[in-house]
Parts: C-alpha cells; structure tokens; sequence
C-alpha cells in the first residue's frame, strides 16, 4: 500500500512517473510494505491501483474553509476533515486526546477528533509529544493522508483520514486534571458541575449546547420574521404578591430591597398598554426555590405576548412556531396539536399534564359504587379505575407496597389493587367491601378476565383520580423498567384548556390557578360573586410527554374586573395599583404565553436533567460548583446595604 | 367629486352603470357637492373623472397582508393603509387619538395613525364616539376610501386614504390618563417613566424599541451565521474581587450571599476552557452604580469570546459585525476602522476616548517650557496647547470662567487661556509667567495670529493633558450652542490600542486598567518584575464619537501568569482558584470583546439619554418608576434571608 505523505511544487528536477501524474508536483510516497519512502520507483498502474486519492491544485491549502475557522488561526476543526481534503496542508487546534503506538495522536476540539500521524522516525517529536499530558492545548499543521483501508475508522467522521504532522506546538500544557475526558470513565455529576470546563469537552454536552443556541436561535427568527420585538424588560423590580419565593436585593437606600422577577409578566402587559403589540423574550427569571430538586434558581423563558388576540390566536402562533423550528434530530410532530379540557384531562388521566403517550386511561364505575360512599357528599363522590390486561399484569410485592402507601396519602378514598387470578374468587373477596351484587355488577361492566390487574379507587373524586393518576405514571415506568415497551416512540404534544379560575384553599381562600392576571371565561363570568370556583378561566398549558412546557392566558384587561379579582384573592389592590392605572389608560386586549425553555430543550434532547441542558446550573440547594456561591460578603458591604446577618 | 364608500357583491338587482363597470359588485357613492348618495345616477365617464380608484376582486377582503396581524383579529395596522387598499374592507384596532368636526376620527396603534370618516348624518355614532375618552381602545371595521385632494395629508403614509366606518366597537375605555399622547404636550422624564406604558406610545419610543429589537437580532443572525453560539450564563454567582460594586442577594443560608454577576467574563473564559470555542451572549449585567447619572443598574452587553484567535481576530470580527448589521437609518461607516494607540490618543486628544469627528488636537510644546517646569520631575513633565483660529475664538465670559475652575481640579499644572486680540501684547503679558523669549518662541512656534484663541496648559503631563482633553470638548461643545458646525457629521469609529496593562493607585499599589485577566502585551512581558506600570497589555476600546461603545482583550491563557499577576493586583488567589485551575486544564488561549448595547443604540439613534432606548429603564438612584422599588421586604422574608436592617 502507498500513500501520500507530502507533495512538494515541482521545481525542475522531476520524477517521470509523479509529473506525469499532477505536473506541477513531486508527490512523496510511503510504502506501507518496507516501511520506506518511495518518490521514484512507482509507476502509474500501481499508484492508481491503492486508494490515494488525488488532490487538485486548487486544494493545496484550504481556505478557511467554513465560518467555523474565520477569525482564528485554525483552518479546520478536527471533526470536518474528509477524504475531499486529502493533500491539503492543514492546521488545526485542540486538545491532545491519546497517543498510541507512539506516532499516533488523537486530536479533539469542539466539533470532533482527527488522528494525526507522526513521520517515520521522528522520534525526537514522538518523544516530545510522550512527555505532553493529555488535554494540553496544541496547534498542529500538517498534510492530510489517506487511512491505509484496514485503518479506517467508521465510527468517526473524520475516520478516513488522518494529518500526517509537519508542525507541532504546544499552547499551553494541561498540568490539572481532575479527571479524564473519557466516556466510560464520567464521573458523578457534582464532580461533573464543579468542573464544568472538562465536562463541556463531552460531546453530549456539546451537542446540547449547540442545539439549544440553534433552537433558540430559530424560535427568535421565526417571531422576528412574524413581526415580534424582542424587548428586555428589568429583573430587578418590586415583589409581587402572591407569586412564588422571589429572591431579594437589598440597596444603599436602608429597609429597601428590589425583588429578582419570577417573570416579565407585569412588564409585558404594561408594553401591550404602550403599543408594543407583539412581543418576545428570551427571559431570564428567578424563584427561590432551592428545596426543588429539579428546579433552578435562575432560568430561561420564551416569553410572547400579543394585543387583539383570542386563545385560539396564541395557540396557532405556538404550533407555527413549533413547526417552523422543531429540530430535525426530533421526531416530527403534527402541525395542530389535540385540545384537552382540564376537566377531561383529569377525568382520563388524573393529571392536568397528562402523559399522552399511552392509553390506559382511567375509567368511570362511579354509578356501580355509589351506594358505598364513605361519607363523601353525593356530588364530590367518584370511583374510578383502570384495567390492564394479562400481559401488563405484573405487580412485584415492592411495587404493590409502594402503591399502598401512596395511596394513604389521600385519606378519603378507598384503594384496591388485584392481580385477578380467578375473577370468581374476586367477588368473593370483594363482598366484604361492598355487596356481592356490586362485585358482580363490576365484573360484568369492566369485563374483568383472569389474569387482569385491575386498581380501583373510589371516594373523594378529586383525590381518586390523583391517586389514579399516579399510579397510571408509575405502573407504566415499572413496566417499560421490566422490559415492556407501553409508550409510543415520539413527541405528545398537547393543549390543556378550560382551567379553573381559581382553586379553593384549606382555610376557604381562594388562590390563582394561573395567576392574578388571568381572564375568566366568558360564558362564567355571571358567576363571579355566587360561585367564582365554579369560574373556568382562559388559561391553557402545553404538555409535552406529560410535562407542561408552557403555560398562558388571556389576561383580564377591564380595570374593574382585574380590581374585582385581586380582592378575591386577597391581594392588596394598592400594591397593584401601577397596573390598575396601566389597565385603565386604554389597555389592548391581549394574551400570551411562556414556553421552559430548560425543560422544553431537556425532553427534546433526551437529558436525564435539565442540567444537563444548561451550561452552568446550580447544584444541590442552589449552590454555583464552580465558585462555590453562595458564600461570606464583606462587612463593609453588609453595613453598605444596611443589613446584618442574623442566625 | 364622487368616493365609493361601499361595495355589495352584485346579486340580482343592479344599477346598470357600475354593472359595467365591476360587473361583481355595486358602488355605493357619496357626490361630496351634493352631500348626498349615488349609486344609480352616474354614467361610467362621470366615474372615471373623479379620483375614485377601483379595485381588483382579489382585493375584497385584505388577507392578514403581513405578519403584522396574523394571530390577531385586525387585518391591518394603522401604520400601513395605502392607495392600493382603497375599496378593501379593514379591521383596524387602536387608540382613539382625537376627534374633528365631529365626523373625522385618528385611529392610533404602534405602526402609525389613520384617519376614520363617519358615515353622513350617523349622528347616534358621531355621539358615541365624542363621548368616549380619548385612548381608548376601539375595534372599526370599514371600507377604505381615497381622501379628497384637498384632503390629503402628505406628512401621513396613510394620508392619502380613510376608513369609512362601518362597524365600531369599544374594546377598553381609556379612564385614567395621567397626560395627553401629543409630541407638543411632552411631560417630564419622571412623569414619563413613571406612566411608562403611554410614553412608549410616542413614534420615537415605538421606533427606539423596534430598532433596538431589529440591531440585535441582526448581530446575533450575523454571530450564528459565523458559527458563533449563543450560550446563557449565570447572574447569580460569586463576588469578583477588584471590580464595580457588586449587588448581594441574601439567600437561605445564614450568611451567605450570591452576587450579581457584572459581566460573564470567568464564565466566557471556562467556556473557552470547555470547548464551546465561539459564544456569544447577549447579556443582563448588573452593577451598583446608581450615583452616576448616565448609568442604570441592570444592562445589556453584546458578549463576546473566541479561541484560537489575536488582536486582529477580534478587531476583523468586530468591523464585519458592524458592517453588517450597520442599521439602515445611521450615516455609513466605512468597513476597517482607523487604530489609535492609547498613548497617541492620550496625546493628541487627551483621552482614551477621543471624539475623532473633529480636528483641534492638542500640539506639543514641551521643548519650548521644559524650563518652566514647575518642581514636576522631568520626565513627567508636559506643556501642551490648542489653538482655535478667529472664526472659533468665542469664548464668553462665564465659559472662561467654568474652565477655571475646571483647571482648579488639576493642581500640578499652570493654565493660561488667553483670547489673542494683540499678539505682541500678549507676549507681553506672558512675560510675568516665563520669560520673554520663551513668549517669543511660542509666538513663532505655535504661529499665533491676532484673534486666535489659545489654551496653553504646563506642569505634569498626564494632568496637562486630561484637562486640554476636556477643554477641547467643552469648547466646541460651546461653539457648537453658539450655531457653528465643528463636528463632521456621521459616525466616526476608532480603536484604541495598547492600553497600559497597569494604573499605579496613589498609595503605589496597582490595578488593572482592564480587568485581571487581560494579557500582558508579548513585548512587555520581560518588564512584569522591574518596571510593571510600563507594560501595555492586549487591551482594545472601541470608540464611537467620543464614547467607549466595547472593550476587549486577549485573555491569560496561562495560569502562572495569571497567578502573577492576581499577586500583583493583590487579589487573594485564593479566591480566583477556580480560574487558576481551569486555566491549567488545557485552556486554548482566546480573546473577545462586549458591547455595551445600551450605550450604543442611544448614539445610533440619537437619543438624550440611554434611558430612551430602555424599555422600563431605572430613573434617578436606581428607583424602578413605575413600581417605587426598591421597597420594604415582609419581616417574614428577613427571617427567612437571615438578616435584619441597620440605619
């Protein structure tokens, strides 16, 4: 086998064989067989007959090929070499990876890996290159070969090539190493997060990064070329009430302190009353909620609101926008997603972010049982259950346990769980919960079979199609751990709408189910005084795989409607009192919208968190890894902001 | 003159004349000399001779026309009605703006103002509607019209139609208006920051918005298209060492604190360290500065950061960032931009910030008053002067004064000022300052002619020359008021380079002119020991009118030589460990640049102050307008945050 190793511009002094071949230069040839460099003794037929590909002149040093290079002194990246470069000189950046078998080298950067191959002999390069610990930083240049074909890697993009080395220099040397930059060898993730700089050199999280530039990127484009703003609105601002822990920052003024926005809601009502009728933003918000395991203090938002809209106008923009800049890596979704009321939401799957990715839907038996209704008045009584057939009938001893406590954690309802051997037998057991004409009744309507696994709920309805609801979740997770394959492959998106108003707390107070802001439905707006819990409002969510990804409304932009609602909710109006104004200076109508980004970009790119789709996330309890902030302020800036640390 | 006013599909019955003429459609007319309705006494030659245009059927109803009015239920703005509309039907949505003889009404909304015509003798809506507030928000649907010649209003881009209305419907009624949205009843910026959401219905605050949104998508398509990605880093994380003042965020451990980050600049650089090789960001900065007028406390900078790159890198990447998303609107600049060094800058204009639009540098005469040299040891000392010919030679009475007292601020030099109405007398005079043929040689040197207006200023350099550096801005600042045109226009965009690495305090300790991890400038590097104050470092301004707009530099890739230069600065190492050990994880040497976004979109777009490119920016001491924050905290929340507020 031969391959290129150099080619030199042809001067006078030529070999016959290689000018007739390019003409304009003499082409240096390793043998691969003796191990020597040949220029002289091969023929045509025979450099033809191995698989060196020839270059054209016009190659002979790539142009900074692509943007990826422009500004730098790189001219490729280590995962864009291909064969179509072979001959070119070439010079590249990145991080020396391996060495094996002393002259090769494996040279990484952001956008991939390239083997370099030392030349024959140079053993005082090889010996340089030994003492180089890995992931120090080098620039090489150097001349692209051909891989001898038993070489090639398939695996790597760049596997049909390799940089024969003309130019090593080291940048800077790696003398720090917590740990190495190797797939098998990952470490836990609070090692991963504190050193965020080796963990960023992953792929994966190179990739995630990358996508979710792009994907933000694209969402931007397609509001921008819909005639939206982008508008930034302050994160510093005054608490609002009722709202989640927001964090707090005090000022030289003593006693005062600003809030961090939980989000740019206010703001962006307050811009639909100035004229700014389309906008976005790519916000940043904070909720102290450092108790949440999956929550992070600080976090992104799409943020859209729109004057003259209707619900349907706000969801036709999201399922464009999702269209138009879903990512390709992504399974495809349907231009319309389905619409579910909250009512139906909960009634068939006991969540209002309803996994829709399978069925087993919970199912109403709520007339067979309504005699024995546990002290549960008539109209909140429920009894409910889902089936699953044989071959989804398993139930370890662990996970009925766990099933059993669960369900003690709703105290007004009754649980069965039964794996049916002998659906005989059943009524047996059954009769001494509720009558044996009840247990029959059930058999017949549900149609149980042997071998079925049926649960089965019934009292408080609320609480039966939660627990319900769950258990749907968790049985179908034990099944797909045992192997079993009960979701369908893909991305579920959808609607939920004709949410309450407002939710009914222990004390009788009422709270927002949406937020203050939020406007009641039309057609329940009569019941504002008799029955405001009886109100739907104009809120909807997106779910996604059972997790909602956005979440929206049209907002109450009728003064004394909005006054009328803050004090239903107990919230002091003169608080709100720049919004009361704003509402009355001749407010648009107007609704919108706020997508997660981290959680959106977490499930298309399948993380097991949703840190792993941001670049520097909090730990556990909100910590920074890498600074270790929280920490210790100076006295000096304590007495600055008027403030003294108390236990 | 006749007008359509409406058209009716043709069914059946039609009028014989506009049968021929539409064949689909009746015309209903208004004979504006009779005041009355035709439809059925014109001939087709009385039609052609008025202005009316006819239109296509294609054009009955206006599609949502531009992705102005998708999602909404206007199918056009205010803002975009022409010629080409005339006959179509609109929904138009906007503010009542004012009402005229009774029968004409302005629409507003964020795009522009059209004018609506009430239909002859519709006095039950012509009463409606003098009744309604102005700025409420209303919905019309009408047909629209061609104006009268005489009727046109050519400043208007709708002022050639009008909407004939068919349909009127008050969506919001405007209650509550704390001031008029007229250009001639403009209240005060605290009144207009305050009511924030009726200033930004003004054009300008429209236009400042939208041209801000368009700017930095423009900059962001550019980066992405250049394989930049964007990626979102922290605000809240540890305090740096050495920088502005910091705001603190108490959190739920007692004691410790979060900071608001000030810029992303460790964050940009453990990028770099992690392989995302091209970021950018545009990003939310946060420093306490709330004492100094012309700054706020949250901001927004175009951040950037590359590996792999040089001092050229950056400054290309800049120019063809600023050359391609240069907006329409501003005055050209060319591709390259000219490159000052900070020590030229310093001598020829007496600032780091030179305002480049116009000449007047500052002359050297140093060699003339070296005798005179005031007890300033020699190599510090400098005598420098401008001179301005006759027709710049204003200089009244209380400006001459203000650049005493100006001079005052500057004890270790002499200042002289000195109109020229006689130059012999003048050396005259000069005598009892130095000597007389000292006078006589700047006489000569300098070429003094009757009239010319002089500052002359000796004694230590650096003082001579910051004062000379103010005076020539004042001074024409003055002309300028005075009438005269000094400045060139357009925008005239400089480099400073070469910046000195260090400023020595008064108590002999150093700081970083830039920021501590800007990199020591190749050929200095020998003099980090002896002579440290004369290093220059890899530093860059950009300068745009006599304002910093982004800095830079190339960073410390190695972290010996950031350790060293952390003592230097006396900042605990300690502290920085997490940069010292990225750096030695194999960190690619990088370099990048920010933005201050605000700064720059308010010089674009000419406006008084940054604030009126900020959509909600904070007013005076930080104070947020609308809300009153910063303000008090429940004690609850001061219990849970651990502290408790001192005077």
């Amino acid at each position: 086998m031969l391959r290129i190793i150099s080619r030199t511009l042809l001067q006078n002094s030529i070999t016959r064989n290689s000018y007739e071949l390019k003409r304009r230069y003499i082409y240096l040839f390793i043998n691969e067989d003796t191990q020597t460099n040949e220029y002289a003794s091969l023929n045509y037929n025979r450099l033809f007959s191995t698989s060196v590909y020839l270059v054209d002149e016009e190659k002979e040093n790539i142009k900074k090929k692509n943007s990826k290079n422009s500004y730098t002194y790189r001219n490729i990246t280590c995962g864009d070499l291909r064969l179509d470069n072979v001959g070119s000189k070439v010079t590249l950046c990145g991080w020396l990876e391996f060495q094996r078998l002393s002259k090769f080298i494996i040279l990484r950067d952001g956008y991939g890996q390239t083997q370099l191959i030392l030349r024959e002999n140079d053993e005082k390069l090889s010996n340089l290159i030994s003492k180089v610990p890995f992931e120090s930083i080098v620039k090489v240049s150097g001349t692209v070969l051909t891989r001898p074909k038993d070489m090639i890697n398939s695996k790597l993009p760049t596997g049909e090539v390799e940089v024969l080395i003309d130019d090593f220099e080291i940048l800077n040397k790696a003398t720090y190493l917590p740990f190495n930059v190797r797939d098998f060898q990952r470490p836990k993730e609070a090692i991963r997060m504190k050193y965020r700089y080796l963990d960023l050199r992953f792929s994966d999280m190179q990739r995630n990064l990358r996508e979710r530039s792009t994907l933000l990127f694209e969402m931007r484009k397609f509001l921008i070329e819909s005639s939206f703003i982008e508008v930034e609105t302050p994160t510093l601002f005054k608490a609002t009430p009722g709202g989640a822990q927001e964090f707090i920052v005090p000022t030289k003024f003593p006693g005062q302190f600003y809030s961090l926005v939980q989000s740019p809601q206010q703001f962006k009502q307050i811009l639909m009353a100035g004229g700014i009728d389309r906008y976005f933003q790519v916000a940043r918000c904070y909720r102290d909620e450092t108790s949440r395991p999956d929550r992070q203090p600080e976090f992104t938002q799409l943020d859209i609101e729109i004057s003259f809209t209707t619900i349907d106008g706000v969801m036709e923009l999201v399922e464009d926008l999702m269209q138009k800049c879903w990512p390709n890596f992504a399974d495809t979704i349907p231009h319309r997603f389905p619409r579910l009321t909250y009512k139906y939401a909960l009634e068939m799957y006991g969540s209002d972010k309803p996994d829709t990715s399978f069925d087993f839907k919970i199912q109403n038996c709520s007339s067979i049982l309504q005699s024995t209704n546990l002290n549960i008045y008539k109209e909140k009584f429920g009894a409910y259950y889902i089936k699953f057939p044989k071959e989804c009938a398993v139930l370890g001893k662990s996970v009925k346990g766990e099933f059993e406590s669960l369900a003690k954690q709703f105290p007004l309802l009754k649980f069965i769980q039964s794996k049916i051997s002998d659906s005989d037998n059943w009524i047996t057991r059954m009769k001494n919960l509720f009558s044996s004409e009840i247990a029959w009744q059930l058999k017949e309507e549900i149609e149980i079979k042997d071998g079925d696994l049926l649960f089965l709920a019934y009292g408080d309805k609320s609480q039966v199609l939660a627990l319900l609801g769950k258990i749907r979740l968790l049985h179908v997770n034990h099944l797909e751990n045992n192997g079993l394959k009960i979701r369908r492959p893909g991305m579920h998106l959808t609607w939920i709408v004709d949410f309450p108003l407002f939710d009914q707390n222990d004390d009788g107070s009422l709270s927002s189910v949406h937020h203050p802001f939020t406007a009641p439905h039309p057609e329940d707006i009569h019941l504002i005084d008799e029955a405001p819990t009886k109100m739907r409002s104009l809120a909807y969510d997106l779910v996604l795989n059972g997790n909602e990804i956005a979440g929206g409304s049209i907002r109450v932009h009728d003064p004394s409607l909005q006054e009328k609602i803050l004090s239903l909710l107990n919230i002091d109006v003169d608080s709100m009192k720049h919004i009361i104004e704003m509402l009355s200076s001749g407010c648009p109508p107007h609704g919108g919208i706020a997508l997660g980004a981290d959680r959106f970009l977490s499930i298309l790119l399948k993380t097991a968190s949703i840190r792993d789709v941001i670049a520097f996330p909090k730990g556990f309890e909100g910590r920074d890894p890498l600074s270790g902030a929280p920490s210790e302020v100076a006295e000096k800036d304590l007495k600055m902001y008027h403030i003294k640390c108390i236990e």
